[in-house]
């Protein structure tokens, strides 16, 4: 049987000793299991990039692993603890709507009610430590996820609502906004490949408009256009990405997340910048 | 046998190999290992903040774990370097103080005096690597600790005074200070459970003063109170913290490292902020 | 057989999830795996910083080893991927220099040309993800470097020109530079231990010019000075390190990378700052 894999993501920061309070109570429970950090630098309380990271990331590891999310604003309180079979993965997380993107397309969910695997004493603040670690461990060891607590139905659990793009067919323009902007300054947008195929399967004749700059430079990779210059890629999460080769689009355009985005199809270019 | 532990505590950040270089020599030297970060960024040379966060977080790993601790000004110097079997766990440090917490209640202490196992040619530079690694591995690969040098006494070790709370029953007031801000911002104090118990059980009775502000409100969880408010509560490691929900306390109330806190038993309460 | 080892050089840096997709990629493809963080943390784009940490640091891994190096500004394009055999371990790169240390002493050097192991579908912009790892996989499951691709001849490899340091034995100097800052501001020079021999064995005999400033405080150890002083030592790399005790090096002497370092030969000393 392969060891199993647990991955973390936190909004812990890498300062204290949480993250490593977590791996160790982990391993005084089951000694063979990889862990794997999958982000602890989450904003504080961003509930909306953890769900964003997890949902882009999770897909790469192999099918059973067990994915822990700690970003958890409402620790302590009663908020539920949810875990999730969804895509042959395993899933814990606050019932916080953090795992809304894993449940699109069908999950089973469970409400952890296990106290008697907690650690003693359990602390109001720390949950990550003294109930996602226990409940990880305890799934590593060969488990269900049906043990953990009663069986809810999707419908039960809380949802965030991320902006979606709009494909308005009649003006021939997709308005989405920035969701992400990554540790290279890359705008990463919700305006997807299959959204563009709605719209306009040639690019070239589309422009996407980052507030009042207009760009048209469609690329396969960021160094087809000069240092310094912006460009226009699908992503390898097959979302639009607006980038500045070896630059920082973000401070170079002056966007934020939630900046909105405008692609429009054109009938002739304006390069501009 | 299980897979031996080893925890990694230092200041060396993760901007450069060091950290990867005390790995890469104690795999070369013990294959199966499981080795987690405890955290790397301890300020430079910050030999309490370090004992802190050893202090708080080993205690969460299983007995027989090895904790590395390389915050070490003195690195190169004849300062010694001390091993201790303590609560059932090794530890390797410096002898600069950095474990006085872990010798509290007893331990074992050996200096270690194996230069046929460090790394040659040795650094004066980088003990981390060509000292602490090699006798983690020697520790990791079963020898005893007694295998490392000379036991010396508790009292021959260096000890750093950390500053204590003061219980003052006649004037019913705990003096304390900040002694580490997390990277959430929330102050943590000095100030324990069992002061308060000592002083006045009942909570709801006692207010804290933060400098000039005054504050009451004694949770239980961070989001008891409106996002952007002061809160106090005593942490998942049994000490007075002082928190905003969502929101940095540290900033919004003016603290630092050794701000003073003063928590007062008061007949009635003056909310404020 | 013990469990292979790779090593992670990213530009990635840890507020994404990109590490972990690497990750994953790996261990679905080859479970038993120690995957050790080399640094995550180069400058984007920054090659020859990456060329600087992965040199001075493989070599404390055992070998037989798999370095990976994702710092790669041209992915996508029409650059190659290189496999390497050297020193006994095993390198995987984009073809743009950051190995070139690496083979200054031979290697043997392959083309990756394997769609077969490819992630599909295949992006433009994440071979780490997509390419490496699925290439690192194959490596650590047994396969020998030369079924990645066709071999090739080291001057067919793109080359870094590193600035060198220069003895002039008959001005008596040796001219370098700052090639790396650490994390404690430590500016480590391209100055070698070989060079000084070569010049003047007896170091007391000369002094160290950064920018304006001239010293001549050789020191075995950082805590040779007092707190706030400079200090010139051999580091633990054999290089010309200056630091300030407790300090940090780069912000007092206001010095940069390629920050120009002489080193002279002097009749007297002229202790200064």
């Amino acid at each position: 049987m392969p060891v199993p894999i647990i991955t973390l993501t936190t909004d812990f920061g890498l300062n204290d000793g949480y993250v490593a309070a977590i791996k160790g109570v982990i391993l005084s429970r089951m000694a063979s299991v990889t862990i794997v950090d999958l982000c602890h630098n989450i904003g504080p309380q961003d509930i909306d990039q953890a769900a964003w990271v997890v949902k882009n990331t999770f897909i790469y590891f192999p099918a059973g692993s067990i994915h822990v999310i700690v970003v958890d604003p409402g620790v302590g309180s009663d908020r539920a603890i949810v875990g999730l079979s969804a895509h042959g993965h395993c899933f814990l997380a606050p019932d916080n709507g953090v795992l809304s993107s894993v449940i699109e397309n069908g999950a089973d969910a469970y409400l952890a009610q296990r106290p008697d695997l907690y650690q003693s004493p359990l602390s109001h603040t720390f949950h990550g430590r003294d109930i996602f670690a226990p409940l990880a461990a305890h799934l590593a060891a060969g488990n269900p996820i049906e043990s953990i607590g009663p069986k809810v139905t999707l419908d039960q659990l809380q949802r965030l609502s991320f902006p979606s793009a709009t494909v308005n067919l009649s003006t021939r323009q997709i308005t989405g906004c920035v969701i992400r902007i990554d540790h290279f300054g890359n705008l990463i947008t919700n305006i997807s490949a299959s959204d563009l195929q709605q719209l306009e399967p040639d690019l070239t004749k589309t422009s996407i408009d980052v507030g009042p700059i207009s760009l048209t430079s469609w690329c396969a990779h960021y160094s087809d256009v000069a240092p310094g210059q912006p460009l226009i890629l699908i992503n390898s999460s097959n979302f639009v990405e607006i980038a500045v080769n070896h630059g920082h689009a973000a401070k170079k355009l002056g966007a934020k997340i939630h900046t909105p985005i405008v692609l429009s199809v054109c009938e002739k270019h304006n390069y501009s910048l």
